[in-house]
Formats: structure tokens, C-alpha cells, sequence
């Protein structure tokens, strides 16, 4: 049920002279305020101030488009409208039950006086930021048309500190690096990530949305943006001398940005601001900016959690292929087992298992399927058919064990980005889900993308992305993309689309150097702004895991892991160890049994981008609270504020906490985990060891 | 059933020592005998003779790979394995019933010293001429690799005369140009090519294959490929100061060549040669070179003939698009009819009934599906859905109309290029077709390919073209191509693909300036060397039929129009024209009406490219025969050799020949037809008028 409110305000300059076109119209919302005008030259312009400060300073707007004039200039206000927008929609999935939309919209029916082109802005102001778009009407002069560049512009007022990551067309598996912006310079960073496998970087001075800031005198930016669909990823090129930054599109093979045809909407650029950085985490402006679900049955998307056949062979426990080479054939031409493949029937039934033992709905088990042997690196488009197992993976035998265990296995189609491949086996594989009870997917894209010239981020392969989720729609399967664009809301409109990785996972710790320790505080108010990211938490066995070599570690205390339940939103969330680790400490293990993944409510109790983050979620349909605490480089202590239990109820809570002298350097497993009673007037202090963190069940009696 | 034998000559250093290596290999068949030998720099070297003279002088073979060592020097023979094939194999449609295919081969393995690549080169040698690929072993240090160019050389032996059009990646619907090599420039062609609407041209000194050659001394020598699978069309660049021609591959998106995985086996790199011209229009090599049929059950492949809704769109009496525009609406949001449409019920069942009384088997439909307002030069990706008919068009009524006239419809699926979208509705499309009674497509590729950044003759959309075949083997479709690479034998192996345009057909003289008076007698010996052609002949009003413009004539008489059905080999053979231009001429018409689309055997009478062509077929499964001869600019008497009759046998003939004073600039619509009785003893003489023609029924008594 939704309240809808929708007020024409005032409808002024319907039809303006020049002397009108000069004019400034200006929303308000609390502290918000947004500015729009016309310049000399005609070219449309912006301002957003927060209180007395500037946040974007006059910025200007505009298209530049291929074989057609520049819609960057003399332009003139044709009308304008306003109007007041206040409903209450409630997510499908998500960290609170309701979700109030509220803003103030100012739109701008601009027309380009030589061409006669029309061109609407829209902008909607909320309590908490500014999103805006273009929007091409139906017109007579312009029809199809391909943008050459957009040419956004966000004048910042000062050289903010930033996290960013680099501006690459086909990765967003990066580290972040906290810098002044004028400091943003990525080529010894991409020259560097060798642990990515596709690194495209055109423009050293360009990052990544959604691109945090803190200013220097405490206000908290961030930009991003929302409802990304049939266009390009737009990513922010850095004028280090002027504290500009200007979208900068994805482009195509052939160098062109979007394909459109009016009318249309680009996405939304949504600048969110506050000086507190906890009103950024609970920030919902941009999934409020996406449409409503087109799904009408969404009774069939349930969030959930899972263990998965991944984690060992990421490790080097086990492998996903299951002959160690294509042409490793006995003389009957099949593969020779290599004896180390992982998801066989007989470990897959280990993992369901433990799943089923522990309150755990799924099993993901990657490898199952024939090609891994010369899946990667080749750049060819037939990889994987998604339909043949290995002879040692028994698809009904394992449909029929894991539904007697009320489990369920998901599915694992990885593309190797052969994107064109899969839209062509799509029907295929998704019937095949269907046949064999799999009702949800998770999707890879390892590698360049096939059509080759295409990147990850660019429109073609974002139509890809949703082409697949709508795909789902169809036969009731939910999708985890692996190697996407990063999300920008899209899981309001499909919410069947639970989650994505699109970021630098805990994966990189088995394979890699891992994450700075800090990279967890970051990652709320970066990647997880779009929408839940599928971090795979949960290692319990912080070193020594990785056959390949031993001195890896995640730079992590087991406690932090259990925090990362609550910090890292996913309605998907893996419990990503082997269940043997689980097994050795099946008392710490009980608070990933026992978190949900979806919430009714949630408090962001402190949060600093690169610091630390504290966040309470109160669990679907359920009285029952769980808290989440990690910490950076610094030891801390948090004094929790309780105030958003109940009045006069009694709680029993489980405290898991680092050990003392835990922390991500040292102990990092030990732990201590206390039963105590609450009420809303407790005081409960978590004591959080270096890179360290502390998780909280709070039960209502 | 076939005849096969298949002899291992000899076998001979199959480890060679360094001077071994410099040893040369040759084989002789008949006049053309083939040499190999690799020289000082280890380069593979082959050169082609014919009797005493040179066709090819020692060139060079070889490959740049991306990232690897090239594969063009270096090389130490590791063995030679030497054979003889001997076998007769019958078409599922052709020109003849039984094609004999004989060759020697020489299979030359190759190693490169300081990689250990592998690389075997077959030639095989015919009586009129050599076919030679590249084989690439399955080996360790080279398996997926990425073609940057094949070095393959043509040195000829002179400045040869050539019949060409430029190497253009996108299209080959160019006049021809007769020039000599040294000539070749085709910078103001393709610039004034204004009337093809893709075109990409990078190097103006390039031309396409199959190349029409004539040399000094009257040798005439055709070079093109055979079986062109997973692989891109082969251009030749021409060096004008040595007469090299060398393979330039065209390329993909990001400039590279092929995607490869050894074991692979590049396309056939064929020289016809011959003293005789007609020796080239009768070889058979191009199509002994490619595997035979991939389809065990080949009944449902049909030869047959078709009328269209078709020419009054081209010439303008009608269109393709049901409204205006796309955004002409009525309040209802339905499109508002322009009345000039087409594809209705109505005037389809006029075709249908037509076809029906004159012994026509199809009726192509085109602009029956919704999408044709805008369909076209905006490089969008979803263009039509290939299932959704305009509201006039009635799918099952006309079904129904259809099968009861024992008429079939062919289906028309217009890509606009977007093979990305054709390739996701592809099983849509042809279960559309059985549902309602289609048994053959035309697919167009009309307008700039997506994915983005290929061209029509590269690998991908090679793979696409051949992927569409293969799909519609699963539904017993039949495919006419329209707008593709051009054919290279590809029939043998997938003789469901029964035509191709792919070049530059009698449509032409309906929206532009048409063809040269000499364009058929060039086709044979270029376009059609690669297969079928759907060149759409038998147009009867050769002036005044185009609406925007009634200056436009067919370079013809009408009785050309009737020989093309002989002189240039289809399968599907389309009678272009209006119905109610037949019923104008029902006398003339009645040749099209008996002329076989299927054959038993084929005579080259006569043939020399740019001039004449004159070929007598003998219908499959009859003892008639049916001439065709057509003439260029000059008037021609020929006089017709009947020995291919049976001894002692009548026949009855009709021939259909230019009036007195009909020529294709005066009285083109004039034809005189005469019925005698003929033995193989008879005289027959037939007179050409200027750009004229004369058909010829014989059927045995």
C-alpha cells in the first residue's frame, strides 16, 4: 500500500520571452536547496547548496550527440513545472519494511533555438540530496540519435578528500584510495591490480560513482547515480585544478556513448549530502529515484543465506575444473578426472548437509558444469553450455537430496563475458533451472566481453545485464550477478535482481593480497549506495587457508567477519568458509545461523568512510534486533545507544566480541561471547580490537 | 552413394633434417601442377603452373598472430603426407545430379624451429585448378590464438586483366570494374556508390573475391575460398607494381582478424584456371572443397520458384511500412494506415493465386511484420520482432488460403543488421514459421551491423550467418540470405541454405541507377563462383515501372530477363516482376512458368566474362533441356552445338528470342517466339539484340 501525494505547486513561464529565459528558479528542502538558470549562452545550469554551503557550484549541462548539433547551448526555458511528490512504498527485500519517497520535482521544458531540439531537466530535491536527469520529449527533429558525450558538469566548492577507484570501463574490483581529489591519478594503481584480470582504463584522472567525499569542514558528499538503463555507466573525469568533475560515459566498440531514441530518460545523477556520514548510509534517495517493481508476484523472491562449493577452491583446496587440461582424454576421448574437482555429488551432499544442520537455505556450487578446463583467457564466445554436468555431478540425484533437506543448490552460470553466447543459451539454461528445482542464479562475468569491443560498463552490455534479470522474471528465478556495472537501485524496479559483487570482494584475500583493512568502512558508502553487494563473508579461518601460499590473511578478526552480516547489506548473503572451519567454531558460527537477511528496520549507529561502521537491523516480522560493528586500523569502542528497542521490553542478547589482545594482526580468531538481558536503557559498550569488529543478537523474551 | 578412394601415394620424410627442408614438392594433375618448397628463410613457398605457364609465381604463406611469435618464417618441414581422392557425390540441389571430385593432395607439416609450432598446409590439386588451406594441429603451445593477418601471397604472373569491385567490409553490391590490376582504385566507386547504403571501404588498392582474371595470352584464372567457416571473408590487396595479390582478412570490432582454437582449419584459397572460359563456369571445385551435408534427411530441401509482394515496394507502387511514420498515431495509439501498404491479406492472395495458376511454388511476403515505419539507419538494436503482422496482414487466413492453393509463403525476416537481436529471437522466429506453414526465410541484413564496430564479412557475422542456417536445420527452414558475405560452397555441407544475394541484383534498376548492360555475364564468373544467387530476373516492364523515376530502364530486353533463369543458377529463382506485367506477356511468361529450378546437368555453351554467357540445362529427372543466352553490349548470333541431346530422340522446343530491331535500348519488351521440332543433329541459331537475350525450351517428344 502506498500514500501517494502528488501537488502541481506552481506552473509559471509556460511560454517565456528571452528577457524570462534569464531567470533562476530555485526548490528548497530543508537544508537543500537547488538552483537552475539559463547562462548568457543559452547553456542550462545548476547549483546545490546544503545550509550556507555550496555543494555544486553553478555546473553546467548538456549533450554533445554525433552528427547532430551540440545540445550544450542556446537553449531557452519553454516551461517550467512543479510539483511535490510524497508516497510510502515498501521494498520487496530490503533493510527496512517502508520506505517514505518525498521530494520537491522542478522540471524544465528547455527547446535549442537554432535546432529546435527539446530537451526537459529534471530535478527532485529531497531532504537529503538532489537527483536530476535529462529527458528527451517525443519530438519531430530528433528522434534516434546517438550521444557523443554527456557533458554533466558537478563543481565542487573545494578539494574534497575522496574514495575512489579508478575510471574503468570494464572493472570496479578495486582497492579504494583515500585522496585529495586533485590527488587522483590511477595509472600506477592499474599498472599495479594484477590481480584483475580486465583492467580498461582510458583516463588516469577518472574514477568511479558512487565517489565519496567529506569536505573540510565535515559535510559528507556522495554521487552517484540511479535507475542506469539503456545507457552507458557514467564515470567522473577529475579537473584537478578547478575541483571539477564531469560525467564521463562508458563508450562502445566504436567509440559512441548511448544509442537512444526520445522519448527517453537518462539516469538519474544523484548527489546526496549531509553533514552526518550516517545520513548517507540511511540515505534511500536512490532507490526512491528508481521506478516501481514491474513484478506483480514477487511472493517467489525471498532473500536467503548460503554456503557454497566456492570458497575451497578459491583457496586451492579443490578446483571448478575437473581434468586439468581440455585435451587431458582417455581413449574413449573423455576427460581424465584430475581428482580435485570440487562439486561432486558426494561434496555437494557434504554441503547441503551442513546447510540444512544450521538454518542455512542455499548452496551455491560453482564448476559443475563442463568447460572450466580452458574457460578463461581466450577471448572465445562458446565457453560453457550451462546445461552439461561433469560426470561426477549428479543433477537429479542432487535435486532430490537437497529438497528432502529443504535446501536449496543455486545455480552457477558463469559467461567468461561471452554475453552474446548467453542471451543466445539463456531460454536453455533457465529451463534447465527450472526442471531442476533452481531458483536462483548466480551469473559470472570473468573476462573480456564478447561482443569484443564492448566493455563490462557500457550500455550494451547494461542492457545485457537487466536483459538477463527480466530473463528471470519470466521463470521466476532470482539473479546474483557477478561482474556487472555497479547497481544504482535497479532492485526496486526488478527486485528479483537480489544482489550483485560488482566490487572488491573478501574473495581476493583467498587468490590475492587481499583488501586494505579499512576496505569494509568503505564499501557502505561507495559500492553498497546502489544496491546489496554479494561480498561472501564469513571466513572463519583467517590464515593459513590458501595452498598457494601461506602467509595470505584476511585483515580481519573472526568477529569482524560475523559484523559483516549486519554492515554489508545483501538479502543474498554467503556463509563463505568450508563448513569444517564452521565446525571448529560452532558457537560463533550460531550468530550467522541466526542473522537474518531481510529487516524491517535499521539504525545506522556511527559510521565514518574509512573508519568505521556500526549498524542496527531489526529482522523481518520479528522483534529481534542484530548489531554489527567493524573497525579500521584503530581499536574502538562503541557505547551503543538502545534507544530504538522497545519500551518496556526485556531482550536477551549474545554479545560476540573480539578477544582481548584480538585483533586483524594478532589472535585474530579468538573471540568472546556473552549472554546478558537488555532493555532499551542498558548500556552496552563493544570493544573492537584493530580491524576488528563485534556482532550482537538482541532476542526479545 | 559415392565412390571413394582415397590412396597413400607416398610418405616421405616424415622427419626431415635442415636439408631436407629446402627440398621441393610438386604435384601434377593434368595441365596445373603445384610446387612447394620453403625458402632460405624457412617461409613456406608455393607457386602454380599451367602447361608451360606461370599462374602463380613462388608466394609466400604464412600468419601474424596477436601476442605470439608470426608464423611466417623459420619453419622446418617435419613431413609430407602425399594422396589421391577419387569420389562422385550427388547434390542435394545443384546444376548437375553428380559431381565428381578429384584431386591429389600434398599435406605439408610444418614446424617452426625456435616456438615448436605446428602448422600444416594442404594443397589439393584438381584438373582445373589448386585449392591449398591452413591446418593448424591440435599441439600444446598453441591453442586459442588470434589471427592479426594471413600473409597469404598471389603473385601472378602478369598485369592481368580483372573483373573486380572494391574491398569493401560491409558490402559487395558494386558494378563491376573491368581494368587491369595495375588500374584498381576504387576511392571514386565506392565514393559514388551512393545508392549502397553501407559502406567501408579502408583500402581503396583492395578487391573482393572471387576475383575474374584474363591474362595476355588468353588464361583465364578465378581466385576465391572455399568453405569460409569461423573464419572472416578473404579480400585481396593489390600491389600494382609487382601483380601481388595478398589475403586481407577483413577484420572485427577491435582490428583483429579470427578467433581461433587448434585443431583448425582455415578456409580453402581456390585458383581456377583454364584456357577456356567456360571451363571456369563449369568447375566444381569451389564445392568439392567443402564437406558434404551435415543433414542426413534432406527431403524437405526444395528447389522452386516464387512471385513476391515484393517489386511494387522497390519500384515505389506500394511500401514495406503500414503508416507513415512510426509516431502516426490515433487517440487509440494505433498506427494510422498510409494506404499504400503492401503486405495486406488481399493483395497477397492476388500473388497467391497468381503463383497458383502458373505453376509458381512460393510467395515471398515482405513488409508483413510491424516495425517498417522506422526500421531502418538509426543502428538500433531492436528493430523488429519477427512475429507481429501489420493489422491488414492476417496470418492464418492467408496460411489457409495458401496451403489450399498449394502455394507455400515465404517468410520474411528483416535483421536491419542487428544480428544480436536476431540471434535472441531466432527460435521465436522459426517456431512462428512451422506454427503457421513457412518452410523458407529470407533474412536481410539491410543497414550497419550490431554488435557495433563488426562488418558484415567478418568472422562474427560469418559465424552468424552459418548459426542461422544451423538453427533453421532444426526446423526444416530454408534459408535465402540477403545482404551477407558472399557464398564460398557452404551449400555442399548445409544444403538447407539454398541462396544467397550477396551482391548486386536487378533491384538495383528499381531505386537506382541500375547495372551495367554486361553485369550478368560478369556474375558467373564472380559472384556466382561461391553459390546460389537470388538475383530476382524476369522482369518484364523494362521501362516506366519506377514510380520516382520514369527514366529508369533495365539495361535488357525482355527475352534476357527469361535466359537469366538458365544463366544464372538458383535454386530459388524469383519471378520479380508484377502479376499484372505477366498477364501482359502470358506467352513469354510460359518459359518461366516450365524452366526447372533443379538440374540434372549443365552445359557451358559458350562464356566469356563482360560479354556473353549461353549454358543448357537438363531439368532433374526429365529429359528436357532449357538454354539460356544473354549478351552485353553487342548484338550476338550464336549458334547452338545440340549434341547434349539424346541420339535419336525429338524434342519439341519453344524459342523465346529478341524481335528484329529489340535491343535494350530500343523495343527492349520485344520477343518473337517460335515452337520447332529439334534432333542433336539440328541447327539452332540464335540472335541477340544489343544487351539482349534467347531462352530455349526443348522437351523430348
Amino acid at each position: 500500500m502506498t500514500i501517494k501525494q502528488y501537488i502541481s505547486l506552481f506552473f509559471t513561464c509556460w511560454i517565456l520571452n528571452a528577457a524570462c529565459a534569464q531567470k533562476e528558479y530555485t526548490i528548497n528542502f530543508q537544508k537543500i536547496k537547488l538552483t537552475f538558470n539559463l547562462n548568457t549562452e543559452g547553456t542550462p545550469v545548476y547549483q546545490v547548496t546544503y545550509g550556507s554551503k555550496d555543494i555544486i557550484q553553478p555546473s553546467s549541462l548538456g549533450f554533445k550527440l554525433v552528427d547532430h548539433t551540440p545540445l550544450n547551448n542556446a537553449f531557452e526555458i519553454v516551461g517550467v513545472d512543479s510539483s511535490i511528490f510524497d508516497e510510502i512504498w515498501k521494498p520487496v527485500l530490503g533493510e527496512v519494511s517502508k520506505i517514505r519517497n518525498h521530494y520537491k520535482q522542478l522540471l524544465v521544458h528547455l527547446k535549442q533555438k537554432r535546432t529546435g531540439y527539446l530537451l526537459d531537466i529534471a530535478f527532485r530535491v529531497f531532504n537529503d540530496g538532489v537527483g536530476f536527469r535529462y529527458q528527451f520529449p517525443k519530438q519531430n527533429n530528433l528522434k534516434y540519435f546517438i550521444v557523443a558525450d554527456e557533458e554533466t558538469q558537478f563543481n565542487l566548492a573545494g578539494d574534497h578528500k575522496a574514495f575512489w577507484i579508478p575510471g574503468d570501463y570494464d572493472s570496479n574490483e578495486y582497492e579504494y584510495t583515500e585522496s585529495k581529489l586533485s590527488e587522483v591519478d590511477s595509472r600506477s594503481i592499474v599498472a599495479s591490480s594484477t590481480d584483475i584480470c580486465v583492467r580498461t582504463v582510458k583516463d588516469f584522472s577518472s574514477v568511479q560513482t558512487p565517489l565519496m567525499m567529506k569536505t573540510a569542514d565535515g559535510l559528507y558528499i556522495n554521487i552517484h547515480e540511479a535507475a542506469q538503463i539503456n545507457y552507458p555507466a557514467m564515470q567522473l573525469h577529475v579537473d584537478k585544478n578547478t575541483n571539477q568533475l564531469s560525467s564521463s560515459l562508458v563508450p562502445d566498440a566504436v567509440g559512441n556513448k548511448a544509442y537512444l531514441h526520445a522519448p527517453f530518460n537518462t539516469p538519474w545523477r544523484t548527489i546526496i549530502v549531509s553533514d552526518k556520514a550516517t545520513d548517507i548510509l540511511a540515505s534511500k534517495m536512490i532507490l526512491n529515484l528508481n521506478e516501481p517493481s514491474v513484478i506483480k508476484n514477487t511472493s517467489w523472491i525471498k532473500s536467503m543465506k548460503f554456503v557454497g562449493v566456492w570458497w575451497e577452491m578459491q583457496t586451492g583446496k579443490g578446483g571448478w575444473n575437473y581434468a586439468n587440461h581440455a585435451d587431458s582424454l582417455n581413449a574413449k576421448g573423455q576427460l581424465v578426472p584430475n581428482g580435485r574437482h570440487s562439486a561432486t555429488t558426494a561434496n555437494v551432499k557434504r554441503y547441503i548437509d551442513f546447510a540444512a544442520a544450521n538454518k542455512i537455505q542455499g548452496v551455491l556450487v560453482e564448476g559443475w558444469n563442463v568447460g572450466w578446463e580452458d574457460w578463461f583467457g581466450t577471448w572465445k564466445e562458446q565457453v560453457f553450455d550451462f546445461v552439461t554436468p561433469y560426470p561426477d555431478f549428479n543433477v537429479k540425484e542432487l535435486q532430490n537430496y537437497a529438497a528432502k533437506k529443504g535446501v536449496q543448490i543455486i545455480m552457477h552460470n558463469e559467461t567468461a563475458s561471452s554475453a552474446t553466447a548467453y542471451d543466445r543459451s539463456m531460454d536453455t539454461a533457465f529451463k534447465f533451472m527450472k526442471k531442476f528445482g533452481y531458483k536462483s542464479v548466480k551469473t559470472g562475468y570473468v573476462g573480456k566481453v564478447v561482443p569484443r569491443g564492448e566493455f563490462h560498463d557500457g550500455q550494451w552490455m547494461n542492457n545485457h545485464y537487466l536483459r538477463v534479470a527480466k530473463k528471470a522474471v519470466d521463470y521466476q528465478i532470482m539473479v546474483d550477478a557477478h561482474e556487472p556495472v555497479r547497481p544504482t537501485g535497479l532492485n526496486r524496479t526488478y527486485p528479483n535482481w537480489v544482489a550483485s559483487e560488482a566490487g572488491r570482494g573478501n574473495e581476493y584475500f583467498a587468490f590475492s593480497h587481499g583488501n586494505p583493512v579499512n576496505h569494509e568502512t568503505i564499501l557502505p558508502f561507495t559500492r553498497l549506495m546502489g544496491g546489496a553487494m554479494d561480498y561472501t563473508p564469513g571466513i572463519f579461518k583467517l590464515n593459513h587457508y590458501a595452498a598457494a601460499d601461506t602467509t595470505r590473511r584476511l585483515r580481519s578478526t573472526l568477529c569482524k567477519q560475523l559484523a559483516l552480516y549486519v554492515t554489508l547489506y545483501s538479502p543474498l548473503q554467503m556463509a563463505a568458509d568450508l563448513p569444517e572451519n564452521y565446525e571448529a567454531h560452532k558457537d560463533a558460527f550460531k550468530f550467522i545461523s541466526d542473522v537474518p537477511t531481510d529487516w524491517d528496520d535499521t539504525k545506522i549507529l556511527e559510521a565514518e568512510p574509512g573508519d568505521y561502521v556500526a549498524i542496527a537491523r531489526k529482522g523481518k516480522g520479528t522483534n529481534n534486533w542484530f548489531i554489527g560493528a567493524i573497525t579500521g586500523e584503530n581499536s574502538r569502542e562503541i557505547n551503543v545507544d538502545l534507544s530504538f528497542l522497545d519500551k518496556n521490553k526485556k531482550y536477551a542478547a549474545v554479545v560476540y566480541a573480539d578477544a582481548p589482545g584480538t585483533d586483524y594482526l594478532n589472535n585474530q580468531e579468538g573471540y568472546v561471547i556473552k549472554k546478558i538481558n537488555l532493555t532499551r536503557e542498558s548500556t552496552l559498550t563493544l570493544n573492537l580490537g584493530k580491524g576488528g569488529g563485534a556482532a550482537v543478537s538482541i532476542i526479545q523474551l
